[in-house]
């Protein structure tokens, strides 16, 4: 860029230069190296921990433990790449060799995942360790030899800055990571020709306006996004009233409803006695909580603003109706829980608002008659991250899991959606607005896959393949040789 | 929809509604029943192939043997892609059992992939059976276990109608397939709430007019589209001028140059009498060819005007200039081969023009003095879906490699880009507009991969989980358990 740099331009042009710089050198680094380099990160990470909770605390409220355990859980990311890298499957060997009998003839063709270069990652405001500046989008794209540069989130800026000096002071070359902060900062940095992919975690109107800058470049780059999620919760028949009352406010009030899998949506047999039980033991244990302080003053407005627009629409009947309101907390800025409650037909009839995502300790509960009604309601909801059933009885779900399975990303049985493992099989994403790409998770050992591009070569002279695709498999990775998958 | 549709809305409404409601019980369908399918899918092909090829021969003049050897491809691809099924690794089944003691604490979850619902698929001028309605996107969807709306090219609706035919009738609900024709059919089709993912091939215009019809959906969905390619060639010193020429000539003029992996731009050492020899030669070489009739008038207009504005170039001269010339053949509307010539500052001013894909046969032909001036300029390309390098010295190549890498989704070592083996490790893709999805290839196995979309199962009852993920392994698919590839 030239001189035409406003001061925010060239902050971003210098970070995203020194990473691409830095990534050239990172890309070529073999892949058992950069593992030793996140496992040297997961060790600063926890190092630092008695320095970087309070900061967060600080600017979060979120507490000691919940902050450690954040700490702890992206320290384990860390790990769980650099065992990735270890087993080599993320580098989707393939190698067929020549077969002038198939049709067409086949030359000899290999292929495996490249780094793809500069990533772009927006941190989000309710994970200052574990979805911010060291969190799954940069350690993932760190593990795929991509350099990173974050958009620090306006909510935690000194908890970012601090987590970028404890991670750039353990990585081979600080440029690595780059960090840059404020709202302007995101037009420049996704518009810069040498990004190449963008990672963000927020709301569904911030992820439409990166989108947009994504759609007005030259040449428009992945953009893998989680914008909102209302998490469905479907209670049947023969599920435990007590116990899905308990776990129901205890998820809906956890880290004050800040959760992308907070619980928003439940629904709960309204016929006879059974149905009136759910609904008595939920706004007993929801009447029991305490809110607390939200992230920003910002998130706490959206709050206000959501859940009072859905206590108005109760104050003038129809349908909707406060079920329960939990405690606020002392502390200043608290917010109260609150949950509401309808039918399925006023829920239908108030779609797609009522089924909009409401950030923050609220939910709605809906009860259904029959339910033979669900695939269908379900059929009509946005993308989630997480659906979840409730029951004793599992046949009495098999009607509505075919509705579950084209609704979310992850599946839950008598549980709750708030807690996403870091585990080789988790799933974190799901249809728009869930996820912008239905293909791809940002949590868990798949998650690298966003920041790779295959290459194959084709007749390509040994002595310049790449180690991994080399006969003989001189790494000793997972490949798949001529149709065979070796393990 | 209602009564608003018009015509084209309703036909188009109407074959994706089918579709849809075909694709439940397919999806549904066993993977191993849906590789007999398949392989009856590929057989039906075959078996039709002596009343699809004149068809498709009167609509394209690609010829009796171009096109029996296409459709060998396509059906062999059905074969592939049963083969894909029965092999069970595009599930992608990955099972973590519960870890109390991980960070965080692991319930147990299972993931595979599921389809993602009705597919959309443009199909190609230039390819009528191998990239149009039983082709690449097709049959890959299918395997997947999406239904499949195709818009049909209108370069040749006979054969797309015939090949539907054929195909509806070896499916076992002919509703799996739907086919749409018009321009007009387009809009209807992106806009559809259950289309759920697009496959394009064709140009950089209709696919950016896709990607915004796609864009304005209040769900936007996945977009797989390839959208032209300019196909460096690196011609080294140490290359043999005599097989580069040759090979160049044959490689340009192939179906009269209506590759997407035509190569369009030849890199050769300009310096000493080596440089001159690969001039001369690729001149006399070219000068030889004959072109042919293209596959459509507007494609034919669209050659001429693309080739006549680098003749303009040439006749005013500035560095650039007519190499050679070929004939242009006896049939109506047939067009000439055109190679033009110039040195690398000149191609480099030019840029981007100079490097936009010109579809047909024609090409430039950029001479450079020192081989390490090609990575910046390399760079400075439009992605590409393949490069490719001449030497006989390897080790020549090692300095341009990494430009390349970047460049292109697959690397050719002295041979020529058009052909795409139909195969395990081929990657047909590369950077923006070569494909629009850097992650993803358009041919091969992997190209299953598009059409899918993860779903974890957390703590999930064993009678409720598909068997892909069940424990005991009862279909015996390539599996991770607990973080071990088992194959």
């Amino acid at each position: 860029m030239t001189g035409t740099d406003t001061g925010i331009d060239a902050v971003v042009n210098e970070a995203v230069e020194r990473a691409a710089a830095a990534g050239a050198r990172w890309r070529a680094t073999p892949a058992s190296e950069r593992a030793g380099v996140l496992d040297a990160l997961s060790e600063a990470l926890l190092k630092h921990a008695d320095e970087l909770w309070p900061v967060a605390d600080a600017e979060t409220h979120l507490g000691e433990a919940r902050l450690r355990g954040e700490i702890a859980r992206t320290a384990a990311q860390f790990r769980l790449f650099a065992e990735v890298l270890r087993d080599g499957a993320y580098a989707d060997a393939v190698i067929d060799h020549p077969d002038p009998g198939a049709t067409p003839p086949r030359p000899d063709v290999r292929r495996m995942n490249h780094p793809l270069g500069v990533v772009a990652v927006f941190s989000a405001s309710n994970f200052p360790f574990a979805f911010s500046v060291g969190g799954g989008d940069t350690v993932s794209a760190l593990a795929a030899g991509c350099p990173v540069v974050v958009k620090a989130h306006e909510g935690h800026p000194r908890t970012s800055d601090l987590t970028a000096s404890v991670v750039r002071q353990a990585l081979p070359d600080p440029d690595l990571l780059g960090i840059v902060h404020g709202f302007e900062a995101g037009g420049p940095l996704v518009r810069h020709p040498l990004v190449t992919a963008v990672g963000f975690t927020g709301s569904l109107a911030g992820g439409k306006a990166v989108k947009g800058l994504i759609d007005e470049r030259p040449d428009p780059i992945p953009f893998y996004g989680e914008l909102g999620s209302v998490n469905p919760v479907v209670v049947l028949p023969s599920a435990d009233p007590a116990a899905v009352a308990s776990g129901f406010a205890a998820s809906l009030t956890l880290g004050v409803g800040q959760f992308c899998t907070n619980p928003g949506l439940v629904f709960v047999p309204e016929a006879g006695e059974e149905g009136a039980e759910f609904e008595r033991a939920i706004a007993e244990a929801v009447a029991a909580t305490t809110g607390g302080p939200m992230l920003t003053a910002k998130i706490r407005e959206g709050y206000l603003r959501a859940s009072g627009r859905l206590a108005e629409h109760a104050e003038a009947g129809g349908g909707l109706a406060v079920l329960a309101s939990g405690a606020a907390g002392g502390a200043d800025g608290s917010v109260a829980p609150r949950v509401f409650v309808t039918d399925l037909d006023t829920f239908a009839d108030g779609l797609p608002e009522l089924g909009e995502e409401c950030f923050g300790p609220a939910a709605i509960v809906v009860r259904y008659r029959d339910p033979a009604d669900l695939p269908a309601i379900l059929g009509r909801l946005p993308g989630s991250l997480t659906a979840t059933v409730h029951a004793v009885d599992a046949e009495e779900a098999r009607e509505v899991v075919p509705a579950l399975q084209r609704l979310a990303g992850r599946l839950i049985w008598n549980g709750w959606p708030t807690g996403v493992a870091v585990c080789w099989a988790m799933h974190h994403g799901g249809p728009w607005p869930a996820s912008t790409t239905p293909a791809h998770t940002s949590v868990g050992a798949a998650s690298i896959r966003r920041w790779l591009t295959p290459v194959a070569y084709q007749d390509w002279p040994d002595e310049l393949l790449p180690p991994e695709l080399r006969d003989g498999n001189p790494l000793g990775l997972p490949r798949r040789v001529d149709g065979r998958l070796e393990a």
